[in-house]
């Protein structure tokens, strides 16, 4: 290995870094690759029958020998959700804080692929060396336990990644972040600046997790007589704890209810990260053997997803729980954007059911805000900033901050996925692209589904389907039977049998062209009935359905 | 006419009291009927292909005879938007202001019925006798001029309508809300308020109109050196008309683009609810002639619409704007629940081109918040609340709004669509309930897409179609061509062909296995198919496509 004065360290961002979702960042500096974190991102509202979508990671397949492991901040899926898929191809070991390991396990062990994995369990302050890479763990606060930035140790420089972050003073778990060493790594001198730019358009400083467990003691004390709900994200252990606590201050049992929910708590629980009293837990089954006030369920379905517990409640779908007038039902958690409607349809399902529905002062963010910020940069004193974690318009603002801080414009760098950033204390400039894109995932299907499916999904979901049946004689190229018509998605009314006879009409007269013309391609009489039937259906509807000729032989 | 003791009046919500849109309302009372509104709503997610929403007016058909005019509030389009359907059926006239009526009449152009529909333009002031019935317009504010509050005088008592209204002292465009008048009417004795309900969640005051006008100016001199261009939406004219001041003052051109909007502007200018400076709008050809910092450009998109101005503009398909870096673009309006997402795709598009977006302290709403609320309750002083426009849980907030100010529970109607409250001096009840619905708007299908199309389309939206087709020799029923697969938004990529080749055969054997256990029956042979191969297909993908058996016979 050669560790030459000429070699520069390559930052290459391979997923979303211009969304939320996909975080994957490849580190390079000769023959080592090391990755940091391995998201996944769920589909936009154009990708139709996505489950989710994953890194193109071809960049790192054509360099396999050379990637030596993956780096994971925390657990939540835009940071761990890939794995199963990438590591299917890429065999390196893991490395992660305990309770983020606890989640990357269970989730390939859904997958068939725990005993596949190498995985390693890092501890804050701890330095693994990789190839030409040493790296350390550095503790952060985040809206799940045991989150961590980075310090990225190479020949050309410290890089320190922050991972998604806040400074929370008074955690709920665990100690606050580690401000220190911040401070002693950005005295040592930084090269670059990796910092989450989530909530860098918003002023001022993020609250304290603590904050939230305020506000729901005091609900807990203006709603001694009724049944209480709480809606929060799966993975916000922390939060889960908050509301255990007020549980067990006012009495009451508490439920679990999602599957995802239960799944974290039980990781968390089992690893230490919980703290349940005694027979405070009970199991959804002995809810009738309490009284309504004497409960709490803890659920999912905060975002409004249409199949979570609380969305299945609310439209009276759930199995074992109905909403109940006097119910009183805390939204934990702020609509991730795009998912504002959706709640606010649930919002009004559980009012109209008569349950009063809290959402004030019972959220705070897990990312910091632009004084938290300002105190990062602050410590770690960056020659490059790379604003990261973010639309491109929160990467913008990062970038502005850091302006305000002194960074000079062209030492801040905004990266697009795929740009390769090549950086020393002498420079630092983009000088490539390496392929990366969105890889679908639909059902088992991995990359099976492309823009042409897709295409035809939104043609279908818009319009419907015509489809046009032909059987032809072999040798004569004469009509046996047909043209039939049969639609889907299209017009199912009374009136429409006259515009399928219509339609019918002119396909007979089409055939009777094609016939007359002596066209036998059977592409051509296909584009014909296409473009016959096409026009009389746009005359008649002002719809495109997609037309679809199908010719049989006999 | 019997003008009865015992005769109430009922009220009836028509559409979309639940949601916003669609906002139509029958007010009956013995052998008369009016209707408040008639408005439209766009589709929810789910209505695939749809491109907007009526109400069903089957009650007001089987009343027709009763039904004596409809009075239009102002001229948005949850208000006026489907007039041209209800008119087409229901042939009565239609009262509003200037304004109002001038888009109703352009909108009746578009459709061809500008000579078929009765319209009679109202002052504020001026009483309507129809029947029963007497209907007062009362001057208010909104974020569209020459909005207009109903005062509808019945026997049975006064109700109060507010059409959607902020209290503005300081409009843009002509007076202030006619507080004076509520009170008067209210001194007089108010049966029920029917108010504005889209605030009542958000505390304090709405703002005036002119201090976004401020802003405008404080923005034009900060950016000097730069073109700008503002969003906004269509028929906002007074947010309009600030931005033509602060271009006149500041010595800039301004081009209006976006078709809807420059109807309105025309519409608005025709009419005198516009002041613009000679020589300062120009045709969007002349921008070529005037440097960039000399212009101005009003434009539609500011909801992220993907096929409005600014989002061509945007995303680089415009045909004359190119945006630049510096191009300072304002979005003067704050996102409808539900396009946060679009915004915001916009917004980080135009940013990745360089342009400066600002959308703080760039728009006021049109709606009255909690304070403004209690004022129009404290000068009405109705018997019966009955909150109105809004989703269930801003109707909800009023309702607690109304408390508050002493109403009792039970004098406080929250209606869903299709309602009939029947009320008077000494009592008011929901009686019954009468038909209502979505109507489904598709090219020039009314009506003619209902559930069945629409679960089609999901299906086929989510993962596509299989289609399989077979012929079958008509007397002895063998199969003499087929079984075919062809298939649309499933897959498409290599290693599909096997896929594919796998499904043939066991088409193949389910062919066979009916064919030896002599099923003839072609509904039966269809479900085989359908059966077999979507067991296939679940089992190898875990997709559930919409397989589609057609079966010929020559």
């Amino acid at each position: 290995m050669k560790k030459g004065q000429n070699s520069k360290l390559k930052i290459i961002p391979l997923g979303g870094l211009e969304q939320i979702g996909m975080n994957i960042t490849a580190f390079e500096y000769e023959d080592s690759i090391i990755v940091v974190d391995c998201g996944l991102s769920f589909p936009e509202d154009d990708m139709l029958g996505i489950d989710l979508v994953i890194p193109d990671i071809t960049y790192l397949k054509n360099n396999m020998d050379r990637v030596k492991g993956f780096f994971i901040t925390h657990g939540h899926e835009d940071h761990i959700g890939a794995i199963p898929y990438v590591l299917k191809e890429i065999n390196v070991p893991v490395y992660a804080t305990k309770l983020t390991n606890g989640i990357i396990e269970h989730k390939l062990r859904e997958h068939n692929m725990v005993t596949k994995v190498k995985r390693k369990v890092v501890k804050y302050g701890q330095h693994i060396n990789l190839g030409c890479f040493r790296v350390e763990f550095i503790r952060t606060n985040h809206s799940i336990a045991d989150a961590a930035a980075l310090a990225i140790y190479s020949p050309a420089g410290t890089i320190v990644h922050t991972g998604d972050f806040k400074v929370d003073y008074t955690p709920v778990f665990g100690d606050p972040i580690d401000l220190q060493r911040f401070g002693e790594i950005g005295k040592k001198g930084v090269l670059a600046l990796m910092c989450d730019s989530t909530n860098a358009e918003r002023p001022g400083y993020t609250s304290s997790e603590k904050t939230v467990g305020k506000t729901f003691d005091h609900i807990f004390a203006d709603h001694v007589n009724s049944r209480i709900i709480v809606a929060t994200f799966a993975s916000n252990v922390d939060r889960v704890q908050q509301v255990i606590n007020s549980a067990y201050k006012y009495g009451r049992k508490v439920v679990v209810e999602g599957r995802s929910m239960v799944n974290i708590i039980t990781i968390a629980s089992e690893l230490g990260y919980l703290n349940i009293p005694d027979k405070t837990l009970i199991d959804i089954e002995e809810l009738k053997n309490y009284p309504d006030e004497q409960t709490v369920l803890i659920t999912t379905g905060s975002q409004g997803e249409s199949m979570a517990a609380l969305s299945r409640m609310a439209s009276n779908l759930h199995k074992k729980i109905t909403i109940q007038p006097g119910d009183t039902v805390i939204f934990s958690s702020s609509p991730i954007p795009g998912n504002e409607k959706a709640v606010s349809r649930v919002i009004n399902e559980l009012s109209r059911k008569g349950a009063d529905v809290i959402f004030q002062d019972t959220h705070v963010s897990g990312h910091a805000c632009q004084e938290d910020i300002k105190l990062i940069y602050s410590l770690v004193k960056p020659q490059y900033a790379i604003p990261v974690h973010g639309e491109y318009k929160h990467l913008k603002a990062q970038a502005k901050i850091a302006r305000e801080l002194g960074i000079d414009k062209e030492n801040i760098f905004i990266l697009s996925s795929g740009d390769v950033l090549e950086l020393d204390e002498n420079s630092a400039a983009v000088t490539g692209e390496v392929p990366v894109g969105d890889i679908m995932v639909d059902g088992l299907g991995v990359g099976d589904v492309g823009n042409i499916v897709l295409r035809d999904r939104q043609h279908l979901a818009e319009d419907g389907i015509i489809i046009v049946v032909l059987t032809l004689e072999g040798d004569s190229g004469q009509v046996v039977a047909g043209p039939d018509i049969v639609t889907r998605g299209f017009v199912y009314v009374r009136g429409s049998e006259s515009l399928m006879d219509e339609a019918r009409m002119v396909l007979e007269d089409t055939v009777s062209y094609c016939e007359q013309k002596n066209i036998t391609d059977w592409g051509k009489i296909k584009n014909e009935i296409k473009d016959s039937l096409g026009e009389f259906v746009w005359k008649k509807t002002k719809r495109r359905p997609m037309i679809m000729p199908i010719i049989m032989e006999v």
